[in-house]
């Protein structure tokens, strides 16, 4: 692979290991030495060896984030600024990608290449939590709790968010409600159900097991799952989604179903990514602050490797509803499900008094 | 960090030595040390040092993939398919982000930390081929050609596929036509550019610069040109972009402006992402096979890592118009761009004979 530190440290005049204390701006080498090697360094255009480094530093400035699922807009958009928050510490982040039939290897994760490690995707039972702890490889759990060993973790607070989707579909008159959630084994699917199920029956709502789906995060269990439910009779006159890909999989199905949102079926998402507000979609969703919510794991990781007996952390972010364009009244139905009219706030305006 | 190769040694009562042996399969460790050490290791949680490792064995088992805008969902939809192709053949992918504001640092690619890299996003001009060239580091280019060294590469044919939509407009009755492209400085946004506006011109119509604009592959971008594009007079009554996350962005601003798609205005993209096939858009599109895009830029990168001498492959796949919902035949519109009516296809069912 062409130049080595040998090279350099012959052109510069000095020996190979000044080439690398130099390099590595340690100690004992003078300042003209070190401009001698780094002028030698970039006339070859030599690039130090990260194995050699590794070896002599015990660092690699690398952080993993094992993730999964790029296709779901979701890790897109919280991988960003995160990337950017570590690279301002002076971090090289690496995407380890953890797909179903690919399960993550913990190989990478474990063998001394990496500084720390972002979990974004982890199942509430996975042993990877436990692997990092006993090799006392610093890790923070983003979105995600596990069944494991303290971890500091940054999630959003999902039973408040999904509790206050309950009361918006409840004050909206909806009463036949139902869900298509995430995996019960994944925290964000548990949680949000939780917060949904227990608010709607402290509101004298009962949420039936047949109008609840669960499914993958994905666009096709939101457009799967809608049609599905159609099916029942009554027909939902509103739909909670575990995410807002899985909403946006269930508008889609309502436009080739012929159903119109929001005026024959209220649609609400969780995330709020940015998709969600554009103006083809306007869905109406649970914020959190997924900005907020990068730069927070990166923080925690970063104290993690800078003071490992720091004491846990465990950081929750809000969680507010966003209306848009996706949640309306229900309308009228027949036995059916057939729409005889629209609800009070539409036909106020066209159709002369509203239905009691 | 715990376990060593030493422990390891100990346990199975052999050499540190023949513990790296075993672990890595080479020559001259019979099959009972073999299985005796992995028992050790096993039985000790030990995982061997990747640094270690790269020093003794001069590979890595890992590709870099150049990718950014990861938002932009272009990119996931390539990736996930490479690394599934790369971790068929034992390689884990490591993702290497170069944002405009965090441009990609040489030092990871090139300091032997990689055995190949796949360049998904690189512009014309970058000088990163030439440092990859230099250094033997193998690489290949997908979806991109640069002004640089002779290099595998697998592209769309991007100036056939542009024709097309131009041959759709022109065909439809289309006569004031916008476009809305990617960065001249990629070889994306070039190609689709000239093969649009040469079949345009060869048809007979002109394409005005002042109804060109050129930005990012981003939503933002189409989104914020349409609204440009609508002041002009005459309106526009179709726009080619230069990808679907721009189109995808035009839909949007159409949306929030009151122009509907295809009745006012006809949008086609380019790519074919699953996104475009969503029924809430029905995008009009050119089709490439991302999937097959993937695989062969896998299958170029491995074998010019096993034959470095191997010659050069430049690789095109075919690109193929698909139709979907939104594009028609232009309206008729009043010196102010007022739509009067709709085109012929429209007024043949709802409103009486089509004007000529």
């Amino acid at each position: 692979m062409g130049v080595t530190s040998h090279d350099v440290a012959r052109l510069a005049g000095v020996s190979q290991p000044t080439v690398s204390r130099a390099l590595r701006d340690q100690a004992g080498v003078s300042a003209a030495t070190r401009k001698k090697v780094r002028e030698a360094a970039r006339a070859l255009g030599y690039v130090p060896s990260q194995a050699g480094r590794t070896l002599a530093t015990q660092t690699t400035g690398r952080i993993g984030i094992v993730s999964a699922e790029l296709t779901n807009p979701f890790y897109p958009t919280v991988l960003e600024p995160l990337h950017d928050a570590l690279a301002e510490a002076g971090y090289r982040t690496i995407l380890i990608t953890d797909r179903g039939d690919h399960p993550v290897e913990l190989e990478p994760l474990l063998n001394g290449s990496l500084d720390g490690v972002v979990l974004t995707t982890t199942e509430r039972g996975s042993s990877l939590p436990y692997e990092l702890a006993r090799r006392g490889v610093p890790f923070v759990l983003l979105n995600r709790v596990v069944d494991g060993p303290a971890a500091d973790e940054i999630v959003a607070d999902n039973r408040a968010g999904a509790a206050q989707v309950a009361e918006l579909l409840v004050s909206l008159g909806h009463r036949t409600v139902a869900a298509i959630l995430g995996p019960e084994c994944t925290s964000t699917g548990d949680e949000r159900y939780q917060g949904f199920r227990e608010r709607l029956a402290e509101l004298g709502i009962r949420l039936d097991p047949r109008y609840v789906l669960r499914g993958p995060f994905s666009e096709a269990n939101g457009r799967q799952g809608l049609a599905m439910l159609t099916r029942l009779r009554p027909r939902p006159t509103a739909l909670f989604c575990g995410n807002d890909v899985i909403a946006l999989g269930a508008c889609n199905a309502a436009r080739a179903l012929g159903i119109e949102v929001p005026r024959d079926l209220t649609v609400v998402g969780f995330d709020d990514i940015p998709m969600a507000a554009w103006d083809t979609f306007a869905l109406t969703t649970v914020r959190t602050d997924l900005g907020a919510m990068a730069r927070t794991a990166a923080a925690l990781l970063l104290r993690r490797i800078q003071t490992p007996d720091a004491p846990v952390s465990r950081v929750v972010l809000p969680a507010t509803i966003v209306r848009r364009r996706t949640d309306a009244p229900p309308g009228r139905r027949d036995r059916l499900g057939v729409l005889l009219s629209a609800g009070p706030v539409v036909t106020e305006s066209l159709d002369g008094p509203a239905p009691v």
